[in-house]
């Protein structure tokens, strides 16, 4: 019997990040301040550490691996690359299908990846709290556990509709000690005039961030951890495409083409950051972002500054965006409901070194149903995406009659978003277009910017 | 770094299972009919394919695993051995604390490991349907799993409370091609005699195994699998320990206990039967059943002939019971629930080759949460109770001053059991002791049974 699952030993876990920005033919454009200039470190230091804040900017290629972050990966790293042979049987294809599992962490993606390390730089600099937002659930899962770990207290504000909805979330970030706080809250200045506006507010992202930011920017002693977008949590994420390189090797493959799922970026920051090089230096491989055809930040989104918040208290970052207030539809696929995209990740989007397509949501449930079926793991609505893009590539390259390696991460499991699949064999989701007004209206809400 | 979690290649995947009767002191009991007289093979060949029915009483000791079956356990197996360093750490003890981890499996627990097998000898003898009983979901889940990759329908009758109180894990079993039944239905006689009675009926275990086994008994393309208690299911099991053995060799290890969470006994034989020979060989090794304060089947229940359901249709088995009437409080490890116990695990505790300790609810739940905070993994609430005798006797070797080895199973993940960690911080879990007067009511219930 072969091995369909290629392991690594716990000391091939990465002792260094991958850094891509000294490697991207265009430097990443600069976060911009309220005044239209950019901002320097100072502005960061009320909510981040030193050692995240020099990360956000490095132009060191090799960044090291703290050995106490690498001992917190271990607990579930070096995550397993398995061919799906399943899955390939099934659509009798040609290609040969691998995908990287991040579902096997304690919260079940990776998103965790970059909270220990977050986790592990803020306890080093004295911070004794850490603040964040979460609506899914995810991120806030995610940061409890790394927060424990290293000793923070984490406080989460959960979008209140989540918090509702979400039950089973709330009760694991309470499982790993963090404190779930419906946002709107009553502890930030944002969240009691959000209060007295509407008592019975839902919340938004949005607002859940503002009240992070703020109770972190408050006090000394905490500081605020974002999940996707910023450099830093990409930097993080680049151990999921540095295990994946040794462990193809291992398996005597090497990728044609890599999927990810995009939402704020952390994904294909993570598999695919660590094949540039190799692309750079001639390979043909191709590196393709998949986003929800609803809110189509690359692929349909204008490239330019915008917030990375809905309300506008963030930096300015050059993005694509569908414009800051772009309310994306309620589609499952929460973590990919962003109107925006990673600075970095759009930089290499516009230089064409990375590819984006979009998918419907009922196709990508069918992708996620046949993994299922095929593989065993239920995939979360999400990586359901990746899925949907592997499938078509493996059926098209069973139409040319050619062999193909395809390589795709599997972010999460979906055990806390079963009822989606309900939804989908209820036949009640829908697919949704972009519609090409909002485009415009997008344009009209883009922050004014010199140059 | 020195590696904590202990993989093998998927060619270290036994190729015979252990069959622990031939090992055994005294051999089992035999399964008696209705007129109080051993049943033979052909009173079961209604519902079970013949190769079942053969390992149900082999004396063989070592039973090939079919290739497909190796194949298919390879989507998940050889399953983890993790030494919980973060967990020792905690408790600042002597003793090495490791843990066999099957949560890793699609359905999240040890039960796929016998649903394969069973799909597999049902397809080979060309049966097209299996019916099932499922409560809390897990065993549903995997047979459901299990039929999709042999390419067997599988109905499952799912207790009507459950069925209305845990969506999730019905929605698992449709997304994996299962059909799930609310039980009492109107499909069966069983079920419709029931809904006369109530039309209200929230249903048992008890009428959804009447309601299984009917539908199994009056089709011939169909037939009947069952999660626990019975040999082949314990057989297949021993996949656990199996592996465990190689992987502590590898880490330079032996464990002078062994825990394992017990309701029918299905993890108590896959870990602790591959443990027997050694211990019969001389070695010093202890096997510790773990079971709930709540339903003391071995601790405090009769070793007698009784029912394997609670309305006695199954043959009676010889084993430690509660009364096959005794309605078991509703403790949140549902998996534990259960009135009697593996015929082979009764034997072999009546021997005292196995032991046993009982532990209370809150104590578990303890346990349960320590162990998410230290190790990542939030345990499903039956593996708490392996987790609970790990920590005391961890604790006690710290007392005593001196190095111990410890093994338990880690049968699950608490992924759809996070309302009983709600409830646990809640403060709304209660202890609950087994009361005196009904192991005496018990009594009276046991059918009467020549010698």
């Amino acid at each position: 019997m072969s091995d369909n699952k290629i392991y690594l030993p716990e000391s091939e876990i990465p002792t260094h990040w991958y850094n891509v920005i000294p490697d991207m033919p265009t430097p990443p454009a600069p976060y911009l301040g309220p005044d239209g200039n950019p901002i320097g470190a100072g502005a960061m230091e009320a909510i981040f550490p030193p050692a995240i804040i020099e990360q956000e900017t490095s132009d060191q290629r090799w960044i090291p691996i703290p050995e106490p972050v690498r001992e917190a990966l271990a607990l579930w790293r070096p995550a397993p690359l398995v061919r799906a042979r399943r899955l390939e049987q099934a659509l009798d294809t040609p290609a040969r299908i691998y995908f990287k599992y991040e579902g096997g962490s304690p919260a079940g993606s990776h998103k965790p990846n970059s909270a220990v390390a977050q986790a592990y730089y803020n306890a080093e600099a004295g911070i004794k709290r850490l603040t964040t937002e979460t609506g899914a659930g995810q991120w806030g899962s995610s940061l409890s556990l790394a927060g424990q770990m290293f000793g923070l207290d984490v406080r989460i504000y959960m979008v209140c509709i989540s918090y509702q909805q979400k039950p089973y979330r709330r009760s694991m970030m309470e499982t790993w000690g963090g404190e779930v706080i419906p946002s709107p809250s009553p502890y930030t200045q944002a969240g009691r005039e959000a209060l007295e506006r509407d008592p019975d507010s839902r919340g938004s992202l949005g607002m859940a961030i503002s009240e992070a930011v703020e109770e972190a920017a408050s006090r000394g002693d905490t500081n605020y951890a974002l999940g996707s977008v910023l450099n830093h949590v990409l930097l993080h994420q680049t151990v999921i495409g540095l295990e994946a390189k040794k462990q193809l090797a291992i398996a005597g493959d090497y990728p044609d083409v890599v999927f990810a799922p995009c939402g704020g970026g952390s994904n294909v920051g993570g598999i695919m950051f660590p094949f540039l090089a190799d692309k750079a230096a001639g390979k043909d491989i191709r590196l393709v972002a998949v986003e929800p055809a609803s809110c189509p930040t690359l692929t349909r989104g204008h490239y330019a500054y915008d917030y990375g918040d809905s309300v506008g208290l963030t930096p300015m970052m050059k993005m694509y965006t569908l414009g800051h207030d772009f309310m994306p539809p309620g589609i499952h696929a929460g973590g990919l409901r962003y109107h925006g995209d990673s600075a970095l990740v759009s930089q290499l989007y516009h230089d064409q070194v990375l590819e984006a397509q979009s998918v419907q949501q009922i196709a990508t449930f069918e992708a996620g149903v046949l993994f299922s079926r095929t593989q065993g793991i239920i995939p979360a609505p999400e990586s359901a995406h990746a899925i949907r893009a592997a499938i078509d590539e493996a059926l098209a390259a069973k139409e040319e009659g050619r062999e193909k390696t395809i390589l795709f991460t599997l972010s999460g499991h979906g055990h806390f978003d079963m009822s989606a699949y309900d939804r989908y064999f209820a036949g009640e989701l829908e697919d949704m277009d972009y519609p090409s007004e909002a485009l415009a209206r997008a344009r009209q809400s883009l922050p004014k910017v010199e140059g």
